[in-house]
């Protein structure tokens, strides 16, 4: 049994508990600053209020002020901070970890550098690290399809750990497996981890669907909604997330699996991603949907400014044509421009490899 | 202008007539043995009882006994048939197709043969007529996301139009596309209509999941449903669709895009497919679940039941590893021998070529 911190009391963060718990490991919870009334929370009623549960016994809540007391003798570190806190981490981090130190993260997103290349986060947060240490740390990452209250109610998920390092995975499987919390694993954490950061931005702009049928008045006299809109839109994502996919150097098999659409499909049961898309559909600007939403952590926008701004310069380099993104431009443009969302249907599927004319 | 026959006046074939009609064609929607209701409401009252609106005004309706006289000096034939209707419809064209025809379907099915080879049913149609004329009539058909009530209600709809010769490909997209109902084309007619059968089939396995949900109490006291699992099933899905896809002789990439994921999607928003698996996910045997869904028709069943008969030839030829469709394998169980759905998630991903272990 193992001793294992968990930096970030989010509800995806938090809800990796469970099974860790369950697996017997002795799991100390640290809060971020954003955190500080979730642990107040942990530690006088051991409930967790965004999860709306009571914590299992064996997670002891901290304060992030407590950090370096909580990774004391720890054998692994799961993020479960935002994309926003990544370099947050990997500073805070810096000063605390030690050679031969596994770090697992949730996060989701991608950065743009200055010439377009884009980063995965468990990248992004080693290069916080001094460089001698860089290399003695191994970084994980978690995708695949998984609302967090449904893992803190344990019920059957199914994810995929991917790290480059093979011996690492299967340690973290064995840590983390359960009879609900089903593990598969790959070495592929570009092609994993640009998934998980695609079907982000992708189901916002799936969810403009519905935001398209409420502007139209809702259902018409017969009942027509929306969905054939909304599964040309996911289709739609499904061409392009294979696409950029390959451009960022991952398999493009990983769409048509857990990590792609699987991951894609349970974001569009619900949540801040296709809630942000819906009131974007509904033609607010994106700064009246952001403050519709006030205070809520909208990674699918985080994650489409930062494809906003490497697009131009990946098409400037030539490694992508003009249009061949038609979904991607439109939600750039809305998010990154603030124009009003718009779709063209008849721009999609003109990917002459996919067959359709 | 042309004159088109619609034979079958279910709603997706019904639902044809708006696009055509509104492009100016002549439109004769005939009904089946199945449609006499919906034909005469038709012929009363110029309403369409399933897809409740009134007929565009260019759409004329006939009994089946009509048929030869719908027939008469028509540029195009649509299929609206189910796929049990099929061999009937082939038998009713054999005396009534001239040489040079085109004949476009929206049934979705496969059809298994004695070998286990599973035959698209443009084919099983084209194999009803006589020798002679089979080679001078063109085959074609229609797939991809398109909820037929979204169609008549005039909402952006995206699909494929396929068949093996490209030239009549483009006529059909003139006669076809409006700036609502949007069409692609490809002449992998293999690749789009099994993906167009198949996912019906793991609909109703991704239905299953909120029929587990039912079982296990409905949410619990956090409000955790099983969405997780739900979106394992529809990865699951995928990965096993691009399997058949191929092994059938169709390109893998129509699963990631409008004919696979972007139709599984719809399919599983609601209807039929996805009612029956709920049904089967609470536990009830199949034919428990067809009791209570009386006098619907069962698409998902139907190809479930030729994937029974196929995977089993396919096996001992070596086309297929015995577990390779763990997905598909608890569906034939499940339909064809009567056994409760149990979904074993640990079986899943298991295909190393996808990078998964």
């Amino acid at each position: 049994m193992s001793e294992i911190a968990i930096i970030g009391a989010g509800m995806m963060g938090s809800a990796l508990a469970w099974p860790l718990a369950d697996n017997g490991h002795g799991v100390r919870l640290v809060g971020t600053h954003l955190d500080g009334g979730i642990i107040r929370s942990c530690i006088e009623d051991r409930y967790h209020p965004r999860l709306r549960r009571r914590l299992p016994d064996g997670v002891r809540p901290y304060y992030v002020e407590q950090i370096a007391k909580a990774l004391e003798g720890v054998d692994l570190i799961v993020s479960g901070v935002n994309s926003l806190g990544v370099h947050w981490l990997g500073r805070a981090l810096a000063p605390l970890l030690w050679p031969g130190a596994t770090i697992i993260a949730v996060t989701k997103g991608l950065e743009a550098g200055p010439d377009g290349e884009l980063r995965i986060l468990p990248d992004v947060l080693a290069g916080e690290l001094p460089a001698p240490l860089r290399d003695q740390v191994t970084m994980a990452a978690i995708a695949g399809p998984c609302i967090a209250g449904e893992l803190a109610g344990r019920r059957h998920s199914c994810v995929v750990f991917t790290s480059r390092r093979p011996a690492a995975l299967k340690r973290l499987r064995a840590a983390f497996a359960t009879s609900y919390y089903h593990v598969w694993l790959s070495t592929d954490i570009v092609g994993v981890e640009s998934c998980a950061a695609l079907k982000n931005a992708y189901a916002l702009g799936v969810g403009m669907a519905s935001g398209m049928l409420a502007s139209a008045g809702g259902p018409d006299e017969a009942g027509a909604a929306m969905h054939n809109a909304a599964a040309a839109l996911f289709a739609q994502s499904a061409v392009e997330m294979g696409r950029l996919v390959a451009l960022l150097g991952g398999g493009p098999e990983n769409v048509a699996s857990l990590p792609g659409v699987g991951d894609q499909y349970v974001t569009c049961t619900g949540g801040r991603s296709i809630r942000l898309g819906q009131l974007l559909g509904r033609g607010l600007s994106y700064s009246q949907a952001v403050a519709e939403m006030a205070g809520e952590t909208l990674e699918s926008a985080y994650v489409i400014a930062q494809l906003a701004t490497a697009l131009p310069r990946l098409e400037e380099r030539k490694l992508l044509r003009h249009g061949e993104l038609p979904l991607l431009w439109v939600l750039c443009q809305v998010i990154a421009a603030g124009a009003p969302a718009k779709v063209l249907f008849d721009d999609f599927f003109r990917d002459s490899r996919l067959g359709l004319r």
